[in-house]
């Protein structure tokens, strides 16, 4: 039987437990839900005051030039804040500083990066993806393929699928449901060897597992800004082209930010070099202030170290619910799983539901499955161990029986 | 001879007067400088805290189903929140409530927008714009048909270019750099007999002036948050479609917000129906607030009347520039125009900085124009008169000769 105390003892012993003083956690909650929405960093209220009352405020204009270096959240003048706040995300998913750049959202930059494969690969006009994938990856794509009458396959086995037509194979590598996660390296090295470039979703990975894009030679990606990155609701995207396409590169959504000069207003289009081409329109600087401040939150924290804390949490949360919990199923991996644990349980909606009411946030995710996100930046042990113990009484007493509980939220 | 006292006695007669007490500008500017970020209004520092301190920070992922209706900048979930901030803008650009949403940029609305025209008029595999549009217009309608094969045309005069092959008409309502403002109905009538469809940037028009979407019949439009609506840096744009369009629109960036069910994380896409199609990835919800906040500024305020003090305020530069420096050339219309002047300066690069570094901000534009931007909200009669003072004074003293003015700033 594991303690309570025993997890206050694995609190005493983690070397990341000083990075949970950096957010604003509310009282009374323990918030498994980092993964669909990250915690709020504890500068970040003053920081984005900071973009707002004085660089809009009172510099206005000015501070697309520059924001006023020492004092703003992002330092610098707006306009180099993409890539700026881009290189900082670089390191968290083993990048270069010039590779990562923050821009739009998901959905648009795997259209962009997809389009851009196709160019690269003319005579492949096969897209694969993984039936099961986040919704929105399959979604875009069948959108790309509708415009431009390429192939997407959307199949259980992709990299079965890889052939002499395949112009890329977009996956994510950390599943949002299972949490499941690929290996990077490998599925790459796959893609390349049937001629197709590697595009990958680093949603649930960015900010969770130690990702190395450079050591699996990944040619794109793309991932979201607030999740693990601590970036706020709808927090901005970050793209990433590998150096080696930083010359060919070419994705349609050409706004007037990727240009060579914005700001010469010339007639046609010519890219801008490096991945400042993945830029098209005028960048959300309250959202890139609230991202930069959220990627500061693993200032001096190695991803290798956050990435073993989550899976010990993870462990801890497998053995809590096999002696505790017999009627919930594992629902994750074992071993390569990412930040997260899911559940499964035929009434895991009422019990979400059950769990949130008590304070114990996580999330559902159709048709059966809780998850629990463990960002390793503000999630303790003891947390897991309370959380599991709401979960055994919640189920123990049949409180989740209420039919509040029911009642589906638009958001679930 | 204007006199600065004429000037004081049009401010006390000006309907409008009360909304610049919604502003927070800071001392000693004269902004005129709106047309490129409008100034920050005094009551958005404080939602964008709410956003993120109580919404965020303290409800975390509940907000968005229910961000607290009464002190949040938005109201209601995050999830509405684009549908919402649409529907406000609507009555400013004479749409209905349901026919305008708040989503991703201009580049990519305008992406979105022509490939959906493209698809509505199938075997017209061309797209007409003018030459000189802003370029962001031109910069994707080139990347949208480098992807699919339609053919862009970029003319002098447009409305000569249409033909059987047109399947959208795409322009700009007013001129970034002259002010021109085209007849919204009257164009888009002659789009409509070339059995084309008209698709409109608002960017400089929303806000500004007097549009009415639905009594030009016009098919498409979307539009700057960050201009005259005063959503700030890089606020999210907005998106109209005509409701005759709702139920056939195909757009190509067919993010997860767009789907029918976006939690039902369903395997294939099904678009929402009407406007909410146009959603793609998780919208910015610091960014939204503001805009909210920006749009709240014209609470009260009839378009017409704002729209005709602009206009006002633009005859009385154009009359001081013609009374006291002969050596500018007024290089906007003088009537239909937006609201903002240009004027033209072999040397208007050194004298905006000039103007600026006196604490005039307006802002330069290639090869020759000095803008000066003129939202009603909270441009005073007495700026107008102290600016032409202030340029004067530049040019007679000749205090744009000083090299500092000379150096190029990345935005100009």
């Amino acid at each position: 039987m594991i303690s309570r105390a025993d997890t206050l003892a694995l609190d005493d012993a983690d070397g990341l437990a000083f990075a949970r003083a950096r957010f604003a956690l509310p009282p009374g909650v323990i918030y498994l839900d980092g993964n669909s929405l990250g915690a709020l960093p504890r500068r970040t209220a003053a920081r984005v005051a900071d973009t707002v009352t004085r660089e809009w405020g009172e510099r206005l204009i000015g501070s697309w030039n520059d924001a006023g270096a020492s004092v703003g959240g992002l330092g610098g003048g707006w306009m180099e804040a993409p890539a700026r706040v881009g290189a900082r995300i670089a390191r968290l998913v083993g990048a270069a500083a010039d590779e990562v750049i923050v821009t739009d959202t998901v959905s648009a930059n795997v259209f962009k990066l997809a389009a851009a494969a196709l160019a690269l690969r003319p005579g492949r006009p096969t897209i694969v993806t993984e039936a099961g994938n986040f919704p929105t990856d399959v979604y875009v794509l069948e959108g790309l393929a509708r415009l431009t009458g390429a192939t997407l396959r959307v199949v259980n086995d992709p990299l079965a699928a890889l052939d002499g037509d395949t112009a890329l194979l977009w996956l994510t590598q950390t599943h949002y449901r299972t949490g499941a996660v690929r290996d990077l390296a490998a599925v790459t090295a796959a893609a390349h060897a049937a001629g197709a470039l590697a595009g990958w979703d680093l949603s649930h990975s960015a900010g969770a597992l130690a990702v190395d894009l450079t050591a699996a030679n990944a040619d794109f990606a793309t991932g979201c800004g607030y999740k693990f990155l601590n970036g706020g609701p709808g927090a901005p995207a970050f793209a990433y082209v590998a150096r080696a396409h930083h010359g060919t590169v070419d994705q349609p959504l050409t706004g007037w930010m990727g240009h060579a000069e914005p700001f010469a207003f010339e007639e046609r289009y010519r890219p801008a070099p490096g991945i400042a081409r993945l830029l098209g329109g005028t960048p959300g600087i309250l959202g890139l202030t609230a991202l930069s401040s959220g990627v500061a939150t693993f200032d001096g924290v190695e991803m290798a170290a956050a990435a073993a804390k989550s899976a010990a949490l993870g462990d801890l949360i497998i053995a809590l619910v096999e002696e505790r919990c017999p009627e919930v199923t594992i629902a994750c991996p074992r071993e390569r799983r990412g930040a997260q644990v899911s559940l499964a349980h035929p009434h895991a909606y009422a019990i979400a539901q059950a769990l949130i009411a008590r304070g114990v946030v996580g999330d559902f995710r159709p048709p059966d499955v809780i998850r629990f996100g463990l960002p390793a930046l503000y999630v303790r042990f003891v947390d897991v161990w309370d959380a599991v113990d709401a979960l055994a009484d919640v189920l123990a007493t049949g409180a989740w029986r209420d039919p509040r509980f029911a009642v589906r939220q638009a958001v679930t």
